[in-house]
């Protein structure tokens, strides 16, 4: 009768192991896709004030006529830029938005390691952000290889990639029909930064003054 | 003792289910990942004849200059794109490309259900391919309504979304620094597939013309 009861505990305890085994195992894998963030955002976005996102701490209200406490396209985008905490890579064809640029500047106040790639032709346009980045002591490489430098990406911490059709200005942001995915998924960001790195290392100004003084 | 070899039966009868379980748990959350496609294509691309795509059953080889039988990030565009079997939504600012003109006159006569949405302004200059595709008989709707349609992306069966910074033209195609994401991830596909709902209904051209007769 004990050899019975041992057989039945035994065997209820090898059945509860495996129905939790199998419970852990199903819940890690309903997890799992949840881990990985998409959101995709769509242009003109809503005009809201942003200032919040920029002192989050701050007491005192902003005083500004833009509606307050309204979560739109572009503070989604801001956000999910201003949670760069270790790095943000950069490439962009037109940079003239001043809030994007404000962004910028604060990671790089910040202590965050950031690059930028920029068109030469339009980084050289009046209004065009990458002069004001420069001066303040981020690294810009501008593209010198082809006849137009596209891109409109942006990859944070080595983690996550913004990207799509929106250029970094205010008619992109406010008046045209624009995207913008923002992805974990290291299928498509990797890819983004091994171009970034390509770019990054095709435009440095030290290889392009060498071949220019072998042309001489 | 039978009771007792009962017990032990069916005791193991219910461990090698719930391990069999477990391991088809296992397999199918292991799969999973592994079924989603993500592709990422940078540009410019190689240029290289894309006959071989269009006609693969054809037993006479293309003799034009292009090198042949190269894969490049235009090959693997067209692929994607002529993979459609039962529908085609495509937004896109400039489209002036030539074969991927072809690609959708072809899906369009496979009887492929076509719908385009183009920007008013782009669709008018000199070597659109807006005017074929309508001329064809594929539905387009022009944007009436923002600044600038700048959206690149298309909606493959329901099923596939291909979108980045590239325009339809041989300049975005051949020359430009460019990226184009393609992807199965449902998170990231379907907000695009509600947004060119949303488009389409808002560019009706009866609404559109309805609205226009309450004003005068």
């Amino acid at each position: 009768m004990s050899m019975m009861w041992t057989v039945k505990v035994v065997g209820l305890g090898v059945v509860a192991l495996s129905l939790s085994l199998e419970l852990l195992g199903w819940l890690f894998c309903r997890r799992q896709p949840e881990r990985t963030l998409h959101e995709v955002l769509f242009f003109p976005s809503k005009v809201a004030c942003v200032e919040h996102i920029f002192t989050p701490a701050s007491t005192h209200p902003c005083l500004c006529s833009l509606p307050h406490g309204v979560e739109t396209s572009f503070s989604r985008f801001l956000r999910h830029l201003l949670s760069a905490t270790s790095s943000l890579d950069l490439c962009v064809f037109a940079f003239s938005h001043m809030a994007l640029s404000r962004a910028v500047l604060t990671l790089h106040s910040r202590g965050v390691a950031v690059r930028v790639i920029a068109d030469k032709d339009y980084a050289a346009i009046t209004g065009s952000q990458i002069g004001v980045l420069r001066k303040a002591g981020i690294c810009v490489r501008c593209d010198v290889g082809s006849v137009c430098m596209h891109h409109k990406f942006a990859v944070v911490d080595g983690r996550l990639l913004i990207t799509g059709s929106l250029n970094w200005t205010l008619t992109a942001v406010q008046s045209n029909m624009e995207n913008v995915l923002v992805t974990e998924e290291t299928e498509l960001v990797q890819p983004f930064i091994k171009e970034f790195h390509r770019l990054w290392e095709f435009n440095d100004p030290a290889r392009y003054l060498h071949s220019s003084d072998q042309k001489t």
